[in-house]
């Protein structure tokens, strides 16, 4: 092999140096393992490849999606329990969630929360009342999924979950800094610009530690619990992206801090770990905020309508680009036209739709078609097809009419990995008879978390947290002497 | 680990024997990698878990994926080339095809099919008219994919390449009984009843050989050239299919051997290979045979039309299942009803489509608005939505009106796995960097093959068995004293 991602200890480089766990990375994930581990008593260090620590988590709106009635969804006068928590998730995250993960996620959730207001955060029990990622207010709470939306408002009882540290705009910066901040003031080791190269595993597979570069050296580390894996996705490796994951190539904006190249997960994989869902993404279509947005229609290139539009950018980025070929339009009438925050193209406008059809090279008369059925059924404030909310189902029958550009070529579309390593609900990497690998930990985006595919907002960066800690605590419990 | 799948050689049991070449798996990717391997002159062991070869290759309809001008196309009256079939092998096998194992597949197909024919198979050059994985005739020559329909129509010249050899009805015995035959007069060593429980690894991560357990005695047996594992894919294994593929468990109609329990998946996996296309399978939807049934319209859940209904089944059933969830109704007029060859239930009678969408549950309007727009344009034998072929594109508007069920948990769907090891166009496995992994090699359903998604019958047969010669023979070169 001409680049190996795993050494036997025989033939690896002489051990220059040993602790109990080591993380790498230190992002949202890998500074909460750090946290935890040393909690615990063990001896931590972190490896981080970029000069300082963050990654990806920094650039990110700072959402946690949390719930189960914590502080702010309490101040902000709404009731949620770990059980709705829990069946929104399972009934969101996929054809297969993980139900261990789900049920341990939403019961510990107000916990998890509290840890981080120990961590220094603070959060404003104010509902900020329209979905987004990333809330331009300093408001604490927001919808960041579909829990108000068909099928989902049927199965769960709806609360916000989107909590948002207090600062307007993009809140990942400041929760990197509290959190890397109280690493930094925690007993665990923090070493920069450290690049991890390979694992070393004993004859029995067990991982015993690893080799990093280090200023220029190679340092060979024991880690006497394990290593943590919290090396992030691989959005920025076209190769992976190619093999596993061709259609989050064709979004515009690529999520994620330079690291995000896969090497932890190709390092895992090569120590004989399974990986799961590589072909999931979380791909956001951004037509909200504002929400009022919702009273448009979405297309697909046969001019048929496929989805409630109310439901959150993740749930609509998914349909379009798994299911509809990458292709939408969002189309309005004079009397409700709405521009999304984050601009689209006005692609067509026509006196009729059977005009605006023509101009987007639709099927003759598809639109017309279309627009005909929604608009009867939505005089009577009625959406029988996908049972969209009252407020937004309105006939759109007011000339001019127009199209916005929703096409994954073309418009903002977000995409981020979110297939990896294959663990448990503890953060143990898993082989692929479902055994966990000794001595391998993983958290965050370097593994299959709670969403694969039905990505809400704040699941990153909570169940990277969540699972973190967790993968911190055990590697502790498991260290030898 | 409580199951080990793959051993560092000081753990392993002491070699009790020694090769140049393990088989693991005797269906047609084994029975084609023991021929190749050992006319190239290595010492050739074949482990096969059933008492006998044949394996899920000999349950199937005995259909190759050939072309590009082999002696059954010419004798037809058919002509093709490398070229037509290359094209429409990169635009109709899912949106990322490996374009290397295209290439080579294409290139070298006519003298693979010269290849079978010299293992003795037979096959008559006449053209069967109707779509179908499995004639009834003893008919040499099929449409097997969906070369006649758009868009592949417009891309590449079609042919059929369904090689069926001459017998009637499903082939996949006979096709096994001249390959077995073959490799019990070849110098290729078969042992049955023998399972491969553990990969035997070397410090540096070469595959040096296996355990094995043949009669209830525990054999270590050392290859000198490599393992190559045709070991089948996993559709019996509940657990990986929740885990990867858990859209292929509403399927009703499960494609395989007992065998097909991704043992040999999981073993490449733990000793570091990287996995592909874990998610996808071929998932068939027999409307056809007859072709004529194609008259019919197919619609959702919602109503709509979402496909040009003269697709080959395995496209067919794809769509449904990956995007439409698994809802589908066949509709027809009196004028054209036609039964498919595979029964299916009537599940609604009406005199307009309105009566037909109310006793389907379809939203109201839905199904007279999306036959309104259909019946419209057939008047003018146009389908500008989907392009189905004129011959089947007719106005279904002479009452009574009629839907067939085609929804995954309660009519016919057949599926199969398509995901496995990431192999080369050599059938080396890889590892998750893309080298090959030193002494590992294998083809068929254990890796993932030429189509992931968009099946066409017959590259199963065609992919497992091509690779495969090509792995027994890079296998034999390998081979140290």
């Amino acid at each position: 092999m001409t680049q190996q991602l795993v050494l036997d200890e025989r033939d690896a480089p002489a051990w220059t140096e040993e602790t109990d766990v080591i993380v790498v990375g230190l992002g949202c994930a890998g500074a909460a393992t750090a946290l935890e581990a040393s909690a615990a008593g063990a001896e931590t260090l972190v490896l981080e490849r970029a000069s300082g620590g963050g990654g990806t988590s920094a650039l990110s709106g700072g959402v946690l999606y949390l719930g189960g009635g914590t502080a702010v969804q309490q101040g902000a006068g709404f009731e949620d329990s770990a059980e709705a928590m829990f069946q929104y998730l399972m009934a969101a995250c996929g054809p297969a969630p993980d139900e261990a993960k789900a049920a341990a996620y939403s019961e510990e959730s107000v916990a998890h929360f509290d840890w981080f207001v120990a961590q220094g955060l603070d959060f404003s029990p104010v509902f900020y009342p329209h979905y987004s990622g990333e809330p331009p207010t300093d408001d604490g709470l927001v919808f960041s999924g579909s829990e108000g939306a068909w099928p989902y408002v049927e199965i769960a009882k709806p609360a916000p979950r989107g909590h948002c540290p207090k600062i307007p705009g993009a809140a990942g910066g400041l929760l990197m800094q509290k959190l890397c901040a109280a690493v930094a003031t925690s007993p665990a080791r923090v070493v920069t610009d450290a690049r991890c190269d390979a694992l070393i595993r004993a004859s029995d597979g067990t991982i015993q530690g690893l080799v990093a570069r280090v200023d220029g050296a190679t340092r060979s580390i024991r880690a006497r619990g394990g290593v943590v894996l919290t090396t992030g996705g691989f959005i920025h490796n076209d190769t992976m992206l190619d093999l596993h994951a061709p259609e989050l190539r064709r979004c515009n904006i690529r999520v994620g801090a330079e690291g995000d190249d896969g090497s932890g997960i190709q390092m895992g994989n090569a120590a004989g770990a399974a990986t799961l869902n590589m072909g999931m993404g979380s791909i956001s279509l951004p037509i909200h905020p504002p929400k009022s947005v919702s009273r448009g229609v979405l297309v697909n290139g046969q001019g048929q309508r496929f989805v409630n539009e109310d439901r959150y950018m993740g749930l609509l980025g998914e349909q379009v680009l798994y299911h509809q070929d990458g292709t939408a339009f969002l189309l309005f009438d004079d009397a409700n036209f709405e521009r999304p925050a984050m601009p689209r193209d006005l692609l067509a406008v026509g006196e009729t739709w059977d005009e605006v059809g023509q101009e987007l090279g639709l099927p003759p008369g598809a639109l017309e078609a279309t627009m005909r059925l929604y608009n009867d059924a939505a005089k009577h404030e009625q959406d029988p097809a996908f049972h969209k909310r009252p407020p937004y189902v309105v006939p759109l029958d007011q000339p001019p009419f127009g199209a916005l550009d929703c096409r994954v070529e073309s418009s903002p579309f977000a995409a981020f990995t979110l297939g990896g390593l294959h663990t448990n609900e503890w953060g143990e990497v898993l082989t692929p008879a479902g055994e966990p690998l000794p001595g391998l930990y993983g958290a965050g985006r370097a593994t299959s978390g709670l969403a694969a595919p039905g990505y809400s907002s704040g699941l990153s960066l909570g169940d990277g947290s969540f699972f973190g800690r967790r993968a911190g605590r055990r590697a502790a419990e498991q260290r030898r002497s």
